[in-house]
């Protein structure tokens, strides 16, 4: 079977990611890194070309995996790379989903190509669950809780803060919510009951460490409304302790079939490294949009179109007679 | 939007399961319950019709969903029922899938069919989590547990036993293992070390109770290769405290990205009641089937071929927006 040609656009964490998932899998071929700054050097060894020419390889590419970020680059690079290629990306802004998937569908239906969005873990395989688990038992309560591990988004805005030389944050779920919700007692919880922050903080020289504190405990929407620990560190702490990119979750469902018959489903997930998990999501399905596009599918997709068995590379009589 | 109707073939446990779902959902209206006895009165008053008659329903019907057992009754109705109908099934003897598969598919191509089998949990969720977390993680290892709860396999074996009037076996997963898995050391783990096997067992008045117990233990496949653990007590203790039939399972996947950095995925139920979850699972394939049906897909499928959104009442502009 000829093998599946892989672009990746994009290379910083999540692209370096796909470039080891796709090196993973015998039946894709990395083609090229393509990327906005010239000459780079890429882990595997496979030639970096300015994003610039990436239409020499519009017939060359089978999947473009787009390793961008979605609060800039996917809602631009999704809709420019979709007339030319096959594409996924982990466009993950929930609330602006559908307006995102309307806009790259339409682009797609037009163009011929197609793309799946929002692929990872979640959104992702966490959607795929809350989905799953709630067409079992529709009467039922759906849970999701993060961590332990970094936010991005958390960490960001606490660099931000005057007199802040780093920081890292980290979102930790409370063992005492998840007890409860795994009992099948189907909580109320309020945010600062799901989850705690957890700040690891360098301070410039001279900062006045207690305004910095107060800042980031009571900043609204990030902080204000969970229990926040925040812990001064030296650099070389945050370097030596709290560089790598670990993460996880759960979702779990809890639903009556009748009176006094519960049931709860749970998926979780623990991860040495956030962006290599996401980036071998992003693979599997790139291998399912492939298949699909082969057949003759066109548009915008999510993890909730694709069959699963397309993610696979064995057969469907392989998977029938080992898997199910 | 119609309602999708659906019947119910057999009305032990699970028939009585899949009514409480289908009443459960309110996108489908169960049209009848069709058993080989005659005037069955059902739980929800819904007329039972002798399976002989079931042809008269062939237009009045979408998907047919079988409750029969996988020794004797699916192997012959199945292949029959697919002639008329659309269905679904649970089929759950694993080394028998694929040569039910085959068939199920032959009857299917010609009658313009379709039928879904091995439905549940174990084949069913449990098949779409390993196949999802391996197309995920290739470099990795698969762990089933199952329990605890009750296998009737393994009660009949003990039942059988001369001088045994009753008996309850639990499967129960040993939780050291359960640690080892999931802290991602992808431990070789022998059949002992993954189940222990726990049994109440209610002895004929007179009875060699050592006697029973060593042919408990020592009996090949179902007890040799385990820890087993015989409780004997009396019938009325077997119905106050065994009579529900609870049970769950985990499903855990260990694997590498890169040297170091490890993943664990987990899938984990815990069920109040086996048939009446299985029954929830049975119902929403069901919604599917008669989807695809209605697409006009034909043949034999498995959980492997459904996109999941065809499992949910809601639209794709829903699932978009609420559970992306």
């Amino acid at each position: 079977m000829k093998k599946i040609k892989v672009g990746i656009l994009g290379y910083g964490n999540l692209g370096r990611g796909v470039e080891l998932a796709v090196n993973n899998s015998a039946d894709m071929e990395l083609v090229g890194v393509f990327t906005r700054r010239d000459g780079v050097q890429t882990v595997s060894g496979i030639k970096s070309v300015n994003v610039k020419d990436i239409l020499n390889y519009k017939d060359k590419i089978d999947v473009l995996i787009m390793c961008g970020g979605s609060a800039t680059d996917l809602p631009v690079q999704g809709l420019e790379m979709l007339e030319n290629f096959n594409t996924v990306d982990s466009f993950d802004t929930h609330a602006k989903i559908p307006e995102y998937f309307n806009a790259m569908d339409k682009v797609a239906k037009k163009s011929g190509k197609l793309g799946i969005i929002s692929v990872g873990w979640d959104p992702g395989i966490f959607s795929v669950s809350r989905m799953l688990f709630g067409a079992i038992l529709p009467n039922g309560t759906d849970y999701t809780f993060w961590g332990e591990g970094v936010s991005q988004g958390h960490s960001d805005a606490i660099r931000r803060i005057d007199g802040v030389k780093n920081a890292i944050q980290y979102t930790v779920p409370i063992k005492e919510a998840l007890g409860l919700v795994r009992a099948g007692t189907n909580p109320t919880l309020t945010t600062r009951e799901k989850h705690s922050r957890l700040c690891y903080v360098v301070a410039d020289n001279g900062a006045d460490k207690n305004a910095i504190k107060q800042e980031i405990i009571n900043m609204p929407n990030y902080f204000a409304d969970y229990d926040t620990e925040v812990n001064f560190i030296t650099e070389d702490e945050l370097k030596l302790n709290h560089s790598t990119m670990p993460h996880g979750g759960f979702v779990i469902r809890s639903g009556e079939t009748s009176k006094g018959n519960n049931h709860v489903l749970e998926l979780s997930i623990k991860l040495d490294s956030n962006p290599q998990f996401t980036s071998s999501v992003l693979a599997a399905y790139a291998r399912a949009i492939a298949k699909l596009s082969c057949e003759g599918k066109t548009g915008a997709v999510t993890v909730f179109d694709v069959p699963i068995s397309y993610l696979s590379p064995l057969s469907g009589e392989e998977l029938r007679s080992t898997l199910l």
